[in-house]
């Protein structure tokens, strides 16, 4: 069964109840393109299925670390909940029955055999209302994308909600392995943090080891199933919506057509060195990443600013208008992964904004967005759509729950409670920060002729180079400059490449331990806070206090 | 006798003996230009004079704080020490015999009446060999551009080196009355620094009463006396060097021929907030300033991109070129104040830099650069020259020490031994800062129905907006954000004006003191150091650390 199947089943589940609109069992692209749009103009719509999945991520990466905390030792332990068994001490229900419990005040889902009323959970759901999103349904297609809920902690919490069984001929056979069958192979160097979808970094030894860091080797995020795309087939609308609709749409063959572009850039993810927040401070909602969510490449297209100019973009009337840029990925519901940055910043010559079809001289591997991604340079990677289909210009940011209800930042002192998402400003660049590669923390070190040599790199957004990385092996009484820095020959403002630095420490003579401390100056003369304390958010992004290790130190 | 005089008979003091060139009484404007041009050529004369009077202002500023620090106890006191008095007891020299000890084995000065040897004292010299501009020459036309030397410990430091007089016959009056009398009256509520050269901060509760900064309260950073110029005569040259040399020159009235630009920008001084590093850490060489080098005005002009497109600069070859800036103050030696940015920096249409000739509705003030200054938004102010007189398209940064030899940057262990102006790169750019203007350190407030409002400014450089102010009531425990911020409508990347914020910070019943604790967050997501330690340096520049004060409560 292909993932537009197995997508068009769960609309199909949706609608059989909430009776949303008809669906056809064999759309075309076209249709199923028409069909999608109809859908996002229709408010009751997106009301209901809008929230799309950004909370279930939370979930169950929240859920995910407690498992990783506790050693997993329900994984195939004697406790192993098997959740979802048909009971024979409960009452059947018909799926119809169950549909009808669908708000806050009665609110049943279903899993494999079970019926589960959990209305009194409903409020400490940790992605809020997001849950309704599966009111009077079965939970297993979201979860099928969001695998991370797939824990012993998840099934015992559910099933100690379960109030009945639900009728044999209701039950569909929800398997996720379809889902994840087209998958492309990683490398097993990568460091997995969770495998469906896909997230992994790369081990801190081997970032280092490259300027531009080998394909197989860039770190990887993924918000769901990868996309099996064909380049042939390929092709990106650019959709302007200034009053009037006009569309355009460029094959690959057919962006050719405009003159080659370039950019040397570092991805990173807003979430990057988040497992320091969350070790040092507290708990944050987010993939634990280490210092791994950041790598370099060579990415190569055409400029982006060229195809909106030739679409007819009116480079003069930027103000309150966005780019919104739109994947071929789909959530559990049918939504596709989306995001916006405001058009003046798409538009800045400066800015390098690219639709990259390649990758350090190769096609983009499936895991970066094979046959089209676009690259906004300076941001946050989470901007760079991949998979990429539509580019609409728009006089709202994109309504994609990756865009509102993710990736904007708050004091510390916000809670989930207390933080408005809707006037917060979306993170659309990347503050200075660093982080020591080589050697990790807790390794013992080799000091040659009393130095010890330590290596790791530095990036600062918004096209600001890094000017000098700063060491301090005493924290803080004294502080030595990193004596090589290498970064790319980029023009001013527009130093999006990181930057690699080595510095050599000299150590005493009998000193066997040793504390260093990594912070970064970049062009614009920020640097790093001291402590994650005061830049602690609810989400653990923008996570870029010094990097502190400690190492043994061998003479 | 005019400044022009006064500059001549300068350099016509060092020529007598050091015999570099010939100097004309009555040089026209163009002779002057040629002249100082030819100078600027000499490498010989560049080595000797070419340090100008960098050292001359620290040096200045280190004995001004040590007086303040002591209350100027000896200001008017019996312990006055009359520098350069006759001295029967002591060897009369001439002139002549002077010069001759002018190198670092023998290093004599004259003033007024007395012969000084202050080879011992060369390598204590806060300014490094810069004072070797004076060597076996009289050092009062240098103290007189530069007025802090004035100050009995100096006066005092100076007698303790006195070897003889000087023969009456070859004394000059070198009364520095006449280089100020230019000197533009001053606004009485303005907080003077320095007198000569002038320098005065906005007191914090009037920086935040407006805007826009009134002309008067603005504040003002000289480095030399201000030139008394002629709008109708003014002109100012671009001279593009690139092999060969190109020159073009405008009047006020020819640079109209360009579409009028402006821009609304703060400017501020690197060395802004100074004073806390100072008092934080350990001391800073440089005028103390407190948070008031900081004002922000409507700038109208022509755009300098503009002007150089039609001067024919190579826009599509801009790497390693620069732009230096030129102004008509003239230091002791006769070189005129300069400064440089790179050129990519100068024609990035983003960069909205300005040939200013209004300042808020009205010609530009003596103080700001009549008739014309650049403004190079988001960039410390030395960049701004006013009193422009040429625009040079370069592939050296500017020779002048002020850009040489200041407004750059050092990690905190390095020395005035072990810095490298050199390698070390200019500060370009600013990083994000804010300060509490109202209450100031140690008010008595009333708090309003259990609330306090609080009052202050926020600023980052090359065109970051300011997206959050957040203030801490308990040392960062918690943070309360700011619920009003009052910024301008420039667009994305654009932001070169400042950002006036209020907060309104609940206090309990009965609490009787209150540490408030500022810090912002730009849309780079950079924000303050907690702390000075880390970002300490040599010049005190950059000093952005949270802003900390401690206020009474009345209720």
């Amino acid at each position: 069964m292909t993932l537009k199947n197995i997508l068009l089943r769960t609309i199909h589940q949706k609608n059989k109840f909430v009776n949303v609109a008809a669906t056809a069992v064999k759309l075309t692209n076209q249709e199923q393109y028409e069909y999608k749009e109809q859908r996002r103009n229709d408010s009751n719509y997106r009301r209901i299925v809008g929230s799309a999945l950004f909370s279930s991520v939370l979930v169950g990466t929240v859920f995910a670390e407690k498992s990783h905390k506790k050693g997993n030792k329900n994984k195939d332990g004697d406790t192993k909940v098997e959740a979802g068994e048909r009971r024979p001490d409960l009452p059947t229900f018909r799926a119809e029955e169950v549909s009808k419990h669908d708000n806050e005040k009665s609110f049943w889902v279903t899993y494999k055999n079970g019926v589960y009323d959990v209305t009194s959970f409903l409020p400490s759901h940790p992605g809020g209302e997001q849950i309704m999103n599966a009111a009077g349904l079965s939970i297993e297609p979201f979860w099928n994308v969001y695998g991370m809920h797939k824990t012993q902690e998840v099934y015992a919490l559910l099933e100690s909600y379960r109030i009945g069984n639900l009728h044999e001929d209701d039950i569909v056979d929800h398997t996720d392995e379809e889902l994840w069958v087209k998958e492309p192979s990683r490398d097993k160097r990568l460091i997995v943090k969770t495998n469906k979808p896909f997230n992994a970094e790369i081990p801190a030894k081997l970032q280092i080891a490259h300027f531009d860091t080998p394909n197989e080797l860039f770190y990887v995020r993924q918000h769901m199933p990868v996309p099996d795309l064909d380049a042939g087939q390929h092709s990106v609308r650019v959709i302007i919506r200034d009053g009037s609709t006009r569309v355009k749409e460029f094959s690959l063959d057919k962006l050719e057509m405009f003159p080659k572009g370039s950019v040397r850039a570092a991805l990173m993810c807003a979430g990057n060195r988040r497992s320091e927040m969350n070790e040092q401070v507290k708990p944050v909602k987010g993939i634990s990443w280490q210092g791994g969510a950041i790598s370099n490449a060579l990415w190569e297209g055409v400029y982006l600013r060229d195809v909106l100019v030739y679409c007819g973009v009116d480079t003069a009337n930027t103000v309150g208008k966005h780019v919104i840029f739109t994947g071929s990925d789909i959530d559990a519901t049918g939504v596709n992964f989306s995001t916006s940055i405001p058009l003046d910043q798409a538009l800045n010559p400066n800015g390098r904004i690219l639709l990259a079809t390649h990758m350090n001289g190769n096609p983009l591997p499936p895991d970066h967005g094979y046959p089209l991604r676009v690259i906004v340079p300076g941001a946050p990677a989470v901007r760079s759509v991949k998979w990429l289909e539509s580019i609409t210009i728009s006089y709202d940011e994109s309504p994609s729950h990756w865009h509102q209800k993710d990736y904007r930042s708050f004091n510390a002192s916000k809670t989930w409670e207390t933080a408005d998402f809707a006037t917060a400003p979306p993170i659309y660049s990347l503050p200075v920060t660093s982080a020591i590669c080589d050697p990790a923390d807790g390794d013992a070190v080799v000091a040659k002729d009393g130095v010890v040599e330590v290596r790791g790199y530095a990036y600062s957004g918004g096209g600001a180079k890094i000017l000098r990385v700063d060491i301090s092996p005493d924290c803080g009484k004294t502080w030595l400059q990193a004596d090589e820095l290498q970064c790319d020959d980029a023009p001013p403002q527009q130093h999006y490449a990181w930057t690699l630095w080595t510095a050599r420490i000299p150590v005493a003579k009998g000193q066997k331990e040793l504390e260093l401390w990594a912070k970064a100056t970049d062009s614009n003369f920020n640097t790093q806070p001291e402590k994650f304390d005061d830049i602690w958010n609810i989400r653990g992004v923008l996570s870029n206090a010094y990097h502190k290790i400690k190492v043994q130190i061998k003479h």
